[in-house]
């Protein structure tokens, strides 16, 4: 099995200028053209932790709160929280601000991708654990296994009746 | 109230061919590129329903399971499924095939994304009801209100007690 | 020889949203942005029917009768008409629509494409017959006769003499 | 009326390396792309000539005669042939070089677009005459005609009967 | 004049992908996408500094060591330095790596650009002193004089006579 | 050692049209994305002298004097000035037009990039020398030594006492 690593290791942060073809009508940045930017800012985390070549297996519900303008600078943050086996859950935390216009910083939203690990011939590898440090480090460790639950019951590859975590977070 | 509209008014396909700055180093087509195309086909979709600006307000859970590659023609079709107010939820279906090779139709996977009817200045703004027509539409427009209510919960804005359909969905 | 094909089952349906760097300093899509996305959906077109590589052979006048704006949605539509030997005839429909102003569908324009069948190494390979169906499939593959006609003239290898159907058509 | 200018005022040549994005599964470079890349340029030939906005009318007949390759450098020459009130003809040659391969300049064709020029509210507005120099200059004058007929016939503005010019040239 | 800001504040950290678009015939990096890349990550730098809508100025001497692969992550880190009434001068260092293939981080190469600070009308606005709290800031800090006076002298704005700093480092 | 080769014939012309994702909130070029455009222009100029696969090995000192405005259409020429074993200077001329306004020609910068000419395993390959015609060539020629030997020193790789033309155009 790989060396262990750090959740520090894996953190990746990109930052975008919205330009106007990532726009709409509104001059408001399409969410197509964010997941896009999500995903390889995650892709890359997932690599830096496996030191492997990573595949999209999973996004998890993204809620898009507040509306990112054009212009504005997007910084996307990734990093690995966990590791099952092949697969790596990364957490993306997505930020805006206005800089021209001295604007705030706009916290707008998170979000979890999975990536499983492969070889040059694409068959899954397994990946190093995670070593978590931080208090925020340990909780998105944990509840990590209640995400791969609800994305396993959400695929119909788990009994719901089996989703243990998930069912004390729902019922709680 | 705007006039009601059947689901098959918004139906919107998109055809897109998988080019080399599309795929990662296994030349695979990458999540987040499918994404990007995923949102552009179901907002139009979005569009054509409520004949409005639409933005995207959630991505549901996506499972990425079969890998799509360089030069395979990829398939997207998109409608609406049902409307909450000034929102609308989107079912999408995804499928790849490698025609030049005489390759198999690949059915790779469903998705759901939802977007809010805005008017010029960004107020959501009621959109038109759905009318369901063939056994799926309606067996889409039921299940919709469960997806809706864990994507509410997912957002820190429905208590998980308070979501009837989906305890029932979980606890069968 | 291959198998024969309906029309139908080359039947490819693209749908683009005009964004900002597709437009000109009016905000109207470029004549040259258009003519790209109808030969990527023609070529796939012409994938379908005959499953192999296609290399585009010749585009036919094209003449840009009405303006389509930033924001419209185009929907582009193209099926085979005729089979020659290694190449194909497709038949490309494009309409305009801006949605989200509740506009009408604009029927801009037709056009024809010819692409030719290639194998591996890039030498061309017989293709299917196309089997006609309806009055307007039969009337396009009548009328495919006298436009290859004017391809060859054009190109300069068939003697105008030598070019009846074009003819009888010029001189009606 | 607008001050008659020359030929080789409106001269423009661009040059372009075919990109992996630019081609085919085979490595050409696909046929929409070379449309795209002429329109501009050809735009850009009219601009000069009418120091105008200008809009893409029609495309004539284009045969893709060889294959152009990834790596290669295309070079695209354009110049407006003759004005007909508020629309020019622009005559478009297009060459490609394997350069770094010592390959032979690869001769591959020549193309015809037609503009209008307009004004700030997309009006057509006149253009200078042409004023012709060489004896290439002049058979490209001469024979603007005969292509602005055949352009006529084909969209369903002139009756081939009254296509006196392009009846001469096919009956010769 | 606007309150002084610490280097850290404009610290700017861009992470990108090498795609296939991205690289020439030999796989590698092309330095034009390179520079573009730079010049983005260093204007946000600029922006977050002076709260400013910020131009390009100039790019000092940049030299490409060594080559950086399709495939490979780009970490570029940009920030002000020293700020000369409207224009700043922004440090920027550029890293790559194979990280699928557990691949060393490569140094490459550091480079400077520098930024006008203008206001809506795009006129120079004066910006905010730098604050230097390192060692490394406080020499990138007082070396910026010497290249701010080797650009002057290469755009003809300043007598080689009077780069009292650049004679001292040349003759040193 | 290769066949000399003049000036003239490594001449590359490129036209660009400023499309608004090429622009910055004032509309105006960024700085970036006219870099890029040089780097390909100058890398076919030294492509073409030496029928080689180059890479470009650095840049000199840019100076962007004058804002280029969306729809304006920049005109970039390259061309060797001189050879240095396996590396070429390329001068590089843009000027940008606001041609559809009737605008002036506006002759907006030069600059200089150096490049290598490597074979098909990366390796620098010996290029062939320049042959210069004009006066304006010969003293590019001459005044390529002083420039060689300030990019020597800014890179470490030669000490500014040995840099004589350097020192005597600066104390001069």
């Amino acid at each position: 099995m790989p060396k262990s690593k750090h959740v520090q290791e894996s953190l990746t942060t990109m930052t975008e200028m919205v330009l106007p073809n990532d726009t709409n009508t509104l001059n408001n940045l399409m969410g197509g053209r964010l997941l896009h930017w999500m995903d390889i800012c995650a892709a890359i985390a997932a690599q830096k932790h496996s030191s492997r070549i990573v595949v999209t297996a999973s996004v998890d519900n993204v809620s898009f709160a507040e509306a990112i303008h054009l212009g504005d600078i997007v910084t996307i943050e990734a990093k690995v929280t966990r590791a099952f086996n092949s697969s790596m859950e990364v957490s993306i935390k997505v930020s805006a601000q206005n800089i021209s216009a001295g604007g705030e910083l706009l916290k707008t939203h998170a979000a979890f991708f999975t990536f499983v690990a492969v070889d040059q011939s694409g068959r899954p590898i397994e990946v190093a654990p995670v070593i978590v440090e931080t208090a925020e480090e340990q909780e998105l460790y944990q509840s990590a296994l209640r995400r791969r639950q609800l994305r396993l019951v959400l695929a119909g590859r788990l009994k719901p009746a089996d989703a243990t975590e998930l069912k004390n977070f729902l019922n709680q």
